[in-house]
């Protein structure tokens, strides 16, 4: 066992008496609702669509919402855990990966063209992995700090969504064990295949899940995150508080990005308020989490890439619902009978 | 009971000994995934589209399919059930919303315009309706065969996808007519809110669709289309195999759309292998019929619009599908490690 990192400054961050959060903005949201209710279809007709249009106008203060800039980011991080064996591939495949979203090769690339998002890559400390978390602490406070203050840095004040992905070889464990400290079960309910390991693998994964979290069972709320976690989960972090206090509404990844936010969660959960999720993972252990932080994905397709691809799909379905809103004619103004 | 209608020309082009049905392309759709197991992500990891990307190669005979023109189609027809007090919208609300699609206020204009698909409009003697059919056919054998060669008609055979939505007041309890005869149960299986039926309407309206299959209760196959459909699902099915007949894929809107093909689905399921669903209806009835016809949805919403909303935003997805395919690099182009 370890000590609790003495993260002070982390759970200041996180502490609702030192931290002041924007509020949602009823009245835009309401005003949303209503314009809603007199466009030309039957009331709810357009389901989650219609949900999502007053989100976004409460989050961005207005009644009609608009995404004229979409930012997307994508953190790198390389893990310790991978001295445990736990990826079939080799960790240089994170920088590799990096080098590809930087010439526009990878699936990103194209799901941010097609959907209309400015893509960022941010690789941080590819050269220094973190330590093995079955070993030690995965970061220090310091290393913790840096790599949030990196992530909220990166974020864009004025974009009007922004869309939330990773890269890390490894990272698929590092995600199951904030998973399992956070949301408790036992370490086989959070590990899946990742990118491609087999069963005999899946059960190495669960068993390095399980010493991990073990190991540092003291750490609480965002110390979980300097425990068990990695520099892109951290940057992550930092992006949604940024995002948060600027009233930006996130889209998160899927099933590594949801637990990459599950220690803020754990620290306070109002953290989240402003995030959607892209994406239901095909890894297992995504909808325990989502259930848990009461969220319920925009898509079910599937997949299990990361890098943001699930919410870069999933911001199609946000300018839908925002076409629809803004766009189609009251039952007034195109003389439609309203039953 | 009524004696079955005498279709012989709609049993004809649903008869596998007289219509000759071009088949997908095998050799694309296995050069579609190789491709896709070279691509800058672990196999399978982009999920359903992958799949996506091999059957649109398949069906357009092209390792590398594209979407470059899509046609929306949207058809809409009265009905003569409406007698039966099934809707809380007047009848002359469908001539209405046509005259919306027209000038570009509704739903599926913006997501048409969002997706980039090219919109058009067919009305079907929308002054006529169809029989009642708790009364008698829905329909003459003429009357199908004008609607069903009026959609085929309606398809640009250039396409490279079509989409297909309604518009008809009523024509919720005709969809579940439909559904009934075609795949059995109850009639209450089928029977939903439609455009705003409470639950007292919706009693209503699984008796009046109780009522009419039992009247017609020897109609099979196509014929059951002329003896309970109108002509907007008339249209929808001309449409459907004259896509077939030029190998266009096909998505489907939601509840009413997949209703409407179910005669197709009894006289030759082969007829919608080329077809899609976009979306899963908020409508119970609907995954009842997807599953009876193997095939799952692509998005789920929560909608039940119907005019082909689900449709048009589902090509978002098939448009993502297609630009990983296109758009991504491969392993050794990258220079990235394959594992």
């Amino acid at each position: 066992m370890t000590d609790p990192l003495p993260l002070a400054a982390l759970a200041a961050l996180a502490d609702a008496t030192t931290l002041d959060l924007p509020s949602y903005d009823d009245a835009a949201a309401e005003a949303a609702s209503a314009r809603q209710m007199e466009l030309t279809k039957p009331p709810g007709s357009l389901g989650r669509l219609e949900d999502l249009a007053v989100f976004l106008a409460g989050w961005q203060g207005r009644a009609r919402p608009e995404i004229g800039k979409a930012q997307a980011l994508v953190f790198a991080g390389n893990h310790g855990v991978c001295a445990q064996g736990v990826n079939p591939f080799p960790q240089e495949v994170t920088a590799q990966m990096v080098a590809n979203f930087e010439h526009g090769g990878a699936a990103i690339n194209q799901l941010c063209a097609l959907n209309g998002a400015a893509l960022s890559v941010v690789a941080l400390n590819l050269d220094r992995p973190t330590e093995d978390v079955t070993q030690a602490p995965a970061m220090t406070e310091a290393e913790t700090l840096d790599a949030m203050r990196r992530g909220g840095a990166a974020v864009d004040p004025t974009a009007d969504v922004l869309i939330l992905g990773e890269m890390g070889i490894g990272n698929s464990t590092i995600a199951a064990a904030l998973a399992h400290a956070v949301f408790g079960g036992a370490a086989r309910d959070w590990v899946g295949r990742g990118t491609g390991s087999d069963t005999p693998a899946i059960a190495h994964k669960a068993e390095v899940v399980a010493r991990a979290v073990a190991l540092h069972e003291r750490a609480k709320g965002l110390q979980i995150l300097a425990a068990l976690g990695g520099r892109e989960q951290a940057a992550i972090c930092g992006a949604v508080i940024a995002a948060r206090l600027a009233r930006i509404p996130v889209l998160l990844d899927g099933f590594i990005c949801t637990a990459a936010v599950a220690p803020l969660h754990a620290a306070r959960p109002a953290l989240l308020d402003h995030c959607l999720i892209g994406h239901a993972s095909a890894e297992p252990g995504h909808r325990g989490m989502t259930e848990a932080m009461g969220k319920r994905p925009i898509l079910d397709l599937g997949m299990a890439l990361g890098e943001g691809s699930g919410a870069a799909l999933a911001l199609g379905v946000l300018r839908g619902a925002l076409a629809c809103h803004n766009g189609m004619a009251t039952f007034a103004e195109a003389g439609v009978s309203d039953g």
